[in-house]
């Protein structure tokens, strides 16, 4: 079965399911006036106005209804009928009846199962009996034509599946989509909080802070290796500035203003500007380039307090930034290496599964023709050589030049996008900036903006639920907790930890009274990785048990063999 | 000779040295008015009324005249006149004469030497010929009595000393402030610069962001070792918060507000509270106090323009603060451990001139009595179990608790206030923060705040102005540069720098045509501690020769060798 046909067949089958559900409705709820209810990208939904406003305990009465209905397997019948004997039909329903008005010529469509008829221009499944693997998911609030200004509605949504075992999994993603939250992991595992005093302002706790820096280090360890040089520049930078780099008219409803000496400063958005400022601070020649500098840096962006999302979507975040001011002829160079940097860094964080998409020049854009010809050329080389697939999205690009993003797959199935490479024309413009070409001339560089993880708050949540809490050894704050089965093995548990402390191993010990099962427990809740569980069988052998978070235990590990593995772990340079 | 004679005697040498001066004046010009003329902590000035302003270059003629009355060796004496007697001396200078008014009693003293006679209170060296180590240097503005309404004057200034090696010592200390001015050298080692778009917020480049983040990784690394837990919190947060802390009302002036949301909130000034709400996030057991918070915290604080000054006086600086959540009977231990960890880093940056101030209970405090009496006892406490020795500045505590203040003197013998520990009873009260006791009782804690580099730029300017540039090996940004006598060695060249770079020793290779001594020359004038250099023979040989910043050489070094001393250093764990 293709996928497009196989696509339809589910939406039919999704179709289907709102009828079961309004058939239900009519038979329990009979006064309720029935809007629309059509499928979705994920299942299905039906707007309805009730007599009295439904609530989470009618879904229970619903499913067992729609399940009868099910098991009574009426064929679906589909047939065209005048607009005059459809009005008959739906005299009492001033929604069907808008509906009918509006559908062009004189017939309307209806579809009949037993002794339900609803409005419905075709598409179902031959029998209610096929709607087996049906379930209801939420009630929330509509409108009626989805406008504020009409009447409200109660949504009732759910989603239908061809076999049990789809729908087993989609309910059991759905349980996970709740149980690793990252709002949920976050306060489970103590990483970090959110107050009243700094509404989307992330506060992070001395776990959720570990993981910040590791993922830091790790970046850093990557700079290194491809040659950027890291900067920081200011947090807030005049008004005037930001007009020259556009981002004021772009932006400012996003931006903060403070006011220092009567000027008036914008918190940044962004950090482009300042890298900059940074190059412009002394001229530059030809064997300067491609100058790679980097910045993790913290920006500040207005979102609408109805749309922050934990740390998926905050006001306050860092971006692992980096501004590559290069030659025309070096842009393919960097591209391509920048790509396999990303790759590399998504692969350390465990996403396999990576879509890129190259974006060209849009309507509205800055530039030659022939820059963009070239830009594009550049990335489309780059790309080729890179051996990646890829989508070309055409005039998607920045009105200052062609990107290339970078979209995830997380282990729930979810699709993010990361990183971006951006290619820019205009800000070496605004801002007048040159090198000296091997000749002796003043030439206009590029800019290639580029982000690995983009915002570390946002990527730290996404790597959180994609892990659902139980993170790497690598990335874990804790990595090792030391557990003795008695009192008498106290003494070599603080060795243990002692000389895991010197090899930089992020350990500690469990001096609680519970038992070993208890401890045990504790450090699985936590989710922290590995357990070293000290009894006097390993005191005898100067030897450690290790038991690994999934249970699996080793024993009559030698110390310093566990050592060199963690460091190992730990290490990201070479 | 004990200090205070010593110190006595030299302002009685320089208040001569004044003498000598207005007598030189007299000499040359002759309608001067002059005012007053007092030895101060470093040298000595005559304020003056000029009939045409003094310019830099008549400091030489000035100078040359006061040789001239030195080889005069002219007796100094001293007599009381009565004050009709000297109104007659004095009668055109209507500043003496305002002077002699000011005295009280009928008599004044009068000095002479040669035919100067001048208005003075005594104390003065024998003869002229004593001042021989005399030296002007600069001319600025004043006011009669210090007062912006009165006529404004002039100002020459100079020093003196006993000795020609004194004098010299001083002159060179005064060639050294202005070579090594760390703004001078931040721009001459490409560190950092500022720009209009943000005064007083700076720009670290590559090499200046290499040190912070040594500066940052060394004091993590102590963190680590001292059990801190490092968090980050939100750069702005809502002015009812900072009213709550009392910063507000203490500090709104040096504040900068955002609006958001039609909120009012402003960019922290301090860390404090964001790591008082991460605390305040959940409960707390007795069992996990002391509860050490680290933050390195990005403040903004508002300063006059007319006072910033390079890294020393900026508007935006990272403190590397901790709180430290405990027990009234922990303070000792704490404190005790915290002196313990800021000696330890001030020795790291080799500052081995360190004072200790103990400052207790200001009339205006909160708190009881017996807290206080508790607190400062604590301190003292601590402080003698240190062995350090300590002043106590009685009344010179901040209001909310006593503390401990560590004054470094630098090596061009200028002290500066770095570390602070300081109590903290008011934070708790304000904030009502609680533990759980053993007992199961509600016991607020006590917080003690404190910073061991303070700003983490002001330490970096006095650091590289402490070094005049030349930053030890494990601080350097660039550590080791590579340099070829001929292009032969450029493989050899390239094979050392990766095994190098493989060991994370920041290196780099001169891929200049220079000759060696050019390329010697660039390296030293960027202080890079050591260089690397290879001709045949140490090709031939597979070993390297070592040229450290002095000019020291080592012949026949083995790379391996090498690395490790380098990775040794660079090494902060363990």
């Amino acid at each position: 079965m293709n996928n497009d046909i196989k696509n339809n067949d589910i939406k039919i089958l999704r179709h289907s399911a709102a009828h079961l559900l309004a058939q239900a409705m009519m038979r329990l709820f009979a006064d309720t006036l029935l809007t629309i209810g059509p499928a979705t990208e994920d299942g299905f939904f039906y707007d309805v106005l009730p007599v009295n406003n439904f609530k989470e305990e009618h879904l229970e009465l619903l499913t067992k209804e729609m399940k009868k209905i099910v098991a009574q397997n009426y064929p679906i019948e589909h047939r065209e009928i005048s607009k005059e004997e459809a009005k008959k039909i739906f005299f009492n329903n001033q929604f069907k009846l808008e509906l009918i008005d509006a559908i062009p010529g004189n017939f309307v469509g209806i579809s009949t199962q037993g002794e339900f008829i609803d409005l419905c221009k075709g598409g179902h499944v031959k029998s209610t009996g096929e709607i087996a693997h049906v379930v209801l998911l939420s009630i929330s609030g509509s409108y009626w034509r989805a406008d504020r200004n009409n009447q409200a509605l109660q949504r009732i949504s759910g989603t239908a599946f061809f076999t049990q075992e789809e729908l087993d999994a989609f309910l059991k993603r759905q349980e996970d989509l709740v149980e690793y939250d990252h709002r949920k992991l976050g306060k489970e595992l103590d990483l970090f909080s959110f107050a009243q005093e700094g509404i989307g302002f992330p506060f992070f706790h001395p776990k959720g802070q570990q993981i910040l820096n590791t993922m830091t280090t790790y970046i850093r360890s990557l700079l290194y290796k491809y040659n950027y040089e890291e900067i920081s520049t200011p947090v807030m930078l005049r008004q005037e500035l930001w007009q020259q780099s556009g981002h004021y008219d772009h932006y400012k409803d996003f931006m903060y203003f403070c006011v220092i000496d009567e000027k008036q400063y914008a918190v940044r958005p962004m950090n482009c500007p300042g890298a900059i400022l940074v190059y412009k601070n002394r001229p530059h020649s030809y064997r300067e380039l491609p100058l790679k500098l980097a910045e993790f840096g913290k920006v500040h962006r207005h979102e609408l307090s109805g749309v922050l999302h934990g740390l998926l979507r905050v006001r306050a975040f860092t971006q692992d930034d980096g501004h590559i001011f290069c030659s025309q002829d070096q842009i393919e160079q960097i591209v391509l290496e920048t790509i396999e940097l990303v790759m590399i860094v998504l692969k350390k964080f465990e996403f396999n599964d990576i879509a890129i998409r190259l974006s060209t020049r849009p309507e509205k854009s800055m530039g030659t023709e022939e820059q963009w010809n070239a830009a594009v050329q550049s990335l489309l080389q780059a790309l080729a050589k890179s051996g990646k697939t890829f989508a070309i999205f055409e005039g998607e690009g920045a009105f200052y030049g062609p990107k290339i993003e970078f979209h995830i797959k997380d282990s729930m199935n979810r699709s993010w996008q990361c990183g971006t490479i951006q290619l820019d024309f205009s800000g070496p413009e605004n801002f007048d900036l040159h090198y000296i070409d091997h000749t002796g001339n003043r030439v206009r560089p590029v800019i290639i903006h580029r982000a690995i993880l983009g915002s570390l708050e946002r990527f730290f949540a996404i790597v959180l639920e994609h892990f659902k809490g139980s993170l790497p050894v690598w990335l874990s704050p804790v990595q090792v907790r030391i557990l003795t089965i008695t009192d008498k093995q106290k003494e070599y548990a603080q060795e243990v930890f002692v000389h895991l402390r010197k090899y930089e191993i992020r350990a500690e010990i469990d001096r609680s009274s519970d038992q070993i099962s208890g401890k045990i427990k504790a450090a699985q809740l936590e989710k922290i990785p590995l357990m070293i569980v000290l009894g006097d069988k390993e005191m005898e052998k100067n030897s450690i048990t290790i038991r690994q978070r999934n249970g699996v235990q080793r024993f009559n590990v030698e110390l310093n063999a566990f050592v060199e593995e963690i460091v190992k772990e730990n290490k990201f340079f070479n």
